[in-house]
């Protein structure tokens, strides 16, 4: 999906919420669970619910690969589903895959072409090679980790380097020569909107995902505020478990659809 | 597999070699593709020929996701002959996972429970919370991301710090405070080679994990005369490509078995 085509669906919806796939089988309603697929069934209840208030979807891959074979094949079908179904929705691997450039390689591979992601989260630490190979897929994404929201976040990304900036300040400006903002968006961790502001003199233009809305904290008023890009919306807003789990009872789809409602109805004052 | 099993394996057959089963269906003898599962026979006649010689096998998963679910079925075939055959093998998923504590945790199911590997790369950008929950299996480990000889690896791995060290030596310094070297080693790329002395000052007995000897470069008797832990071996040392494609025709195997006889060869000198 180019960057005008997902432009068009925010303006056209009024939203940047991302959907957050982390379906996990022993949360699911216990209805599911006779079912033959219960991962598959209850992300299709999921998307049904909520497409109509959301832009985007991110399976979060580890809760697929915990599962084995069965698991890459609830994924498989979720991505199917969406395809098939909903082709203007922009679909995440959220994968946070990292290697050398051969293997790097074979993860677009995996991911563009086998499961046909619109785009795959990728960790920096091993510098351009791993980010490179992701590149030249027309309509299809790279998003880097910047700064990540969790406890650990800190432990090295926040480090500050002898020549004055950041760890995570580097890799916005190293990364940011690599690819275009029509190729490359980056994960910005919500309960760091104090860090928006500094990350926008770095990336003015680049999409950010941010995950970390609702069960990790983080207000979306606060990150459209400061989060937005000099020409367009530029953000992507995920929550995932605050509206996957918002009831865990027969009238889970309800509330999942209401949720998304609500934080839909907060991004459209910004829109 | 614990410290002690691992080391008396090494001193047993005097050998640190690590088998890289970097399977590209393309790469592999004709006569594979006929069959049911190619990947996994392929793979099968590589461990029967060569594991005399090896200690570990480290199956790369970008290789097998690239062929969607049947390269998952490919790699869970894999590892239960591993297991099921030669027990006394340390396998890694060389999968490069970092992410937050529950989504690590799901991989620590995935590749522990689910797959039964002994081990697991992972990548250190997110810090502590991607590291913890792969801990506390007994006998597993995580295998942490410090310098890579890739040439992106110094994008962001050689930076340095305000504080005077260098970014790897930062992940080596505060890594080695989060778990013992009983469950916590190292990748270390061959080709730094003047790095393994450095290296050995940050984590004197860890055992390491070094890629890049054959098709990447880097001798192994440099690595054997600065790399040795202190107290024991402390070393596996891989070879994928150099290994399972010396020959591509049908003699495959016997030129993989010399190959790894070569280089355990040289191994034994260090032993």
């Amino acid at each position: 999906m180019t960057r005008s085509e997902l432009e068009a669906q925010i303006q056209a919806k009024k939203s940047v919420l991302c959907v957050g796939l982390d379906t996990d089988i022993e949360k699911i309603p216990a209805h599911f669970k006779q079912l033959e697929d219960p991962i598959f069934e209850f992300n299709k209840a999921i998307i049904d619910a909520t497409h109509q208030y959301a832009v985007a979807y991110k399976p979060n891959l580890a809760f697929y690969e915990a599962e084995g074979l069965k698991g890459w094949q609830s994924l498989e079908k979720t991505l199917q589903y969406l395809n098939q179904n909903y082709p203007e929705l922009f679909t995440i691997a959220d994968a946070k895959r990292g290697d050398i450039g051969n293997t790097s390689a074979r993860y677009a591979k995996a991911f563009f072409e086998e499961l046909n992601f619109d785009s795959i989260t990728v960790a920096p630490y091993m510098g351009s090679d791993s980010v490179k190979p992701f590149l030249g897929y027309p309509g299809k994404w790279v998003i880097l980790l910047a700064l990540t929201s969790n406890p650990g976040g800190g432990d090295f990304q926040l480090k500050s380097l002898s020549e004055g900036n950041q760890l995570y300040q580097e890799v916005l400006g190293q990364s940011s020569q690599w690819a275009s903002e029509e190729e490359l968006m980056y994960v910005v961790g919500a309960t760091k909107a104090e860090y928006l502001k500094e990350i926008r003199k770095w990336v003015p233009n680049h999409y950010l995902l941010v995950p970390g809305v609702g069960a990790q904290g983080g207000t979306v008023s606060e990150v459209m505020e400061h989060g937005k890009a000099s020409s367009s919306a530029g953000l992507l807003i995920n929550s995932s478990r605050g509206i996957i789990y918002a009831s865990q009872a027969e009238d889970f789809a309800d509330a999942a659809a209401s949720e998304a409602a609500k934080l839909q109805a907060e991004m459209a004052r910004f829109l």
